[in-house]
């Protein structure tokens, strides 16, 4: 597989943001969470004045082979359809996307449909859906390895851009049930515990869900390495967000993520080079089941708690003004000495 | 006491508000609070199109008797420094406020200090800084009636200016102290589950805060009514922002709560008012011990956790995007009809 150089920050520069943090006009440690960004923002950038530019939104979309199953309570030409809502701007995305400044990038990776030319559809169909794994892998080597390398070539792009900050979304009807696949084979949590609604399973909906992910489970035969778990469980939207990420960490960007989806793309791009969680945060935990479970098990502490389950990179965004705020902070504040405050700690 | 004419929300819109909301493109209840937020905005403004308007940050300052006992780990003069640092634009509110366009009113409520005529310094001192509750009453009954009027009045002229959606901060060296006794004795909440580390007492700091007040509430001898409470322990900027969030609920604004000292305010206020409530979006769950509890105890659900505790109105103003995107959600996202997407649930 393509290989990626990403290293850990250099950590030598965090006594000082550590000393210009609590030299700000406040009870040492009052701002929370944002001193704690502003400290991981500053050690990506290594600088004691980080700034944030031009971010980006990057949505991957395809349609999964298991989707033929009825593991999904939305029909696979909501995929479709959705996209177009993206291009429209109507879509819950897009005016998050405008709230925040966020450019939008939607890249058609596998979706079972032929779209005429679209200027803002970037145009990376590897093949119209995966495969279904209840029967087969869900794509070759082959195409598993030109999705890493589309995925990463999108952010090196936007790197190009000058974007600096960076969030991934999906859309994928059965992306849910791909991502389960992921969580279990990668964590050895039990299925059970990754197996959740989706975009609205009711109880017996999800049973059933459950059963034909089981067998699959069952099915298969393969190896157990990461990459193999990828390829054969994965969709295309989520093995490019996988060289998203990647990429975004080797080019030392900070990785906003969003909902359970794209936290089973951290898990496995962590898997590949666990140097990538330097560069991540984590923007909200989902309502979608196995999400708080699976951001436990990467042992990542999510800004957000509004019981969102949407996609698209939405909870990534809704989460970007807090990371904004902690930017912020350390540039703007003004320290004790600055403002004659009796410095009271 | 002056008499507020403040009434529940009607709830005849509440169906075609969820109706809007559920057909916005995106699975039923997947925006989670944003849904639930755009519901209770739709409901103050009584529209199905609410907006937010010209927010402003109200920051009533004063300084406590109590502080003499040495309840607090910050000098009293910090109170007055930390008003010179909004002035400045250095303190922690200002970048916040900045960054999502909110207006900064500040007030003199009771300040210990002459300041010279400021400008933007709005002077409604009452006295310089109230009696020490330790021994006797912290303000007469005038002085009470007085802040009420003056916190509201100033809402007022916020709403005149344009203002449909508020937020109250406070400065006052010795105000968690004078929180502590409000939650305690409002909600039957023993004391020691009340009391924490305000600016960064340590745990000998807060065992010597704890007994102060624990003589305080020995010594005090009132018939427990919720006004006497307010007047006997409480600070000219608590009683202030009680008046001002009083006057707002009566404008049908949109009350944004910060953290454990204007949360005790929404206590005392909705003790006088309970139909103040329906106004209130609390913005977040501080690192002040008791904050939790206290939100519990009114049924809360804040918006945030991000561990802060600085006051000033920092928190609810970090929260406020959140109920932005709740109101553009429902003003900007698609229809199923208007998207042509099946309708999947």
């Amino acid at each position: 597989m393509i290989r990626f150089n990403i290293e850990i920050p250099d950590q030598g520069i965090a006594n000082a943001l550590r000393e210009k943090i609590d030299n700000l006009t406040k009870p040492k440690g009052s701002l929370g969470r944002l001193e704690t960004l502003a400290l991981q923002v500053g050690l990506i950038q290594q600088t004691l004045s980080p700034a944030l530019r031009h971010p980006i939104n990057v949505i991957y979309a395809s349609d999964h082979g298991i989707a033929d199953e009825g593991v999904s309570k939305s029909p696979k030409e909501v995929t479709r359809q959705v996209i177009h809502n993206f291009l429209n701007g109507g879509a819950g995305v897009c005016f998050l996307a405008r709230q925040h400044g966020f450019e939008l990038k939607i890249v058609d990776g596998g979706v079972d449909f032929d779209f005429p030319p679209i200027p803002q559809l970037i145009d990376r169909k590897i093949r119209k859906g995966t495969r279904n794994f209840l029967h087969e892998a869900a794509m070759t080597e082959e195409e598993m390895e030109q999705a890493i390398r589309y995925g990463a070539d999108i952010v090196s792009d936007c790197h190009q851009e000058g974007c600096n900050v960076i969030s991934f979304g999906e859309m994928g009807i059965g992306n849910t049930a791909a991502s389960s696949m992921w969580m279990t084979c990668l964590t050895g949590i039990p299925l059970i515990d990754c197996v959740g609604a989706g975009s609205g399973l009711d109880k017996e909906g999800v049973q059933h869900k459950y059963k034909v992910l089981s067998h699959a489970l069952a099915n298969y035969k393969g190896d157990g390495s990461v990459t193999e778990i990828m390829r054969y469980f994965g969709g295309y939207e989520m093995v490019m967000a996988v060289g998203g990420m990647l990429r975004a960490a080797e080019l030392k960007m900070v990785i906003l993520v969003d909902g359970f989806i794209m936290t089973n793309c951290v898990l496995a791009a962590s898997r590949l080079y666990p140097e990538m969680l330097s560069y991540c945060v984590f923007g909200h935990c989902g309502d979608e089941a196995g999400h708080k479970r699976l951001l436990d098990f990467l042992g990542a502490d999510p800004l957000l708690h509004l019981g969102m389950r949407l996609g698209e990179g939405s909870g990534a965004i809704c989460a970007y003004p807090i990371l904004d705020s902690a930017v912020r902070m350390i540039n703007e504040m003004h320290s004790f000495q600055q403002a004659s405050i009796t410095k009271y700690f």
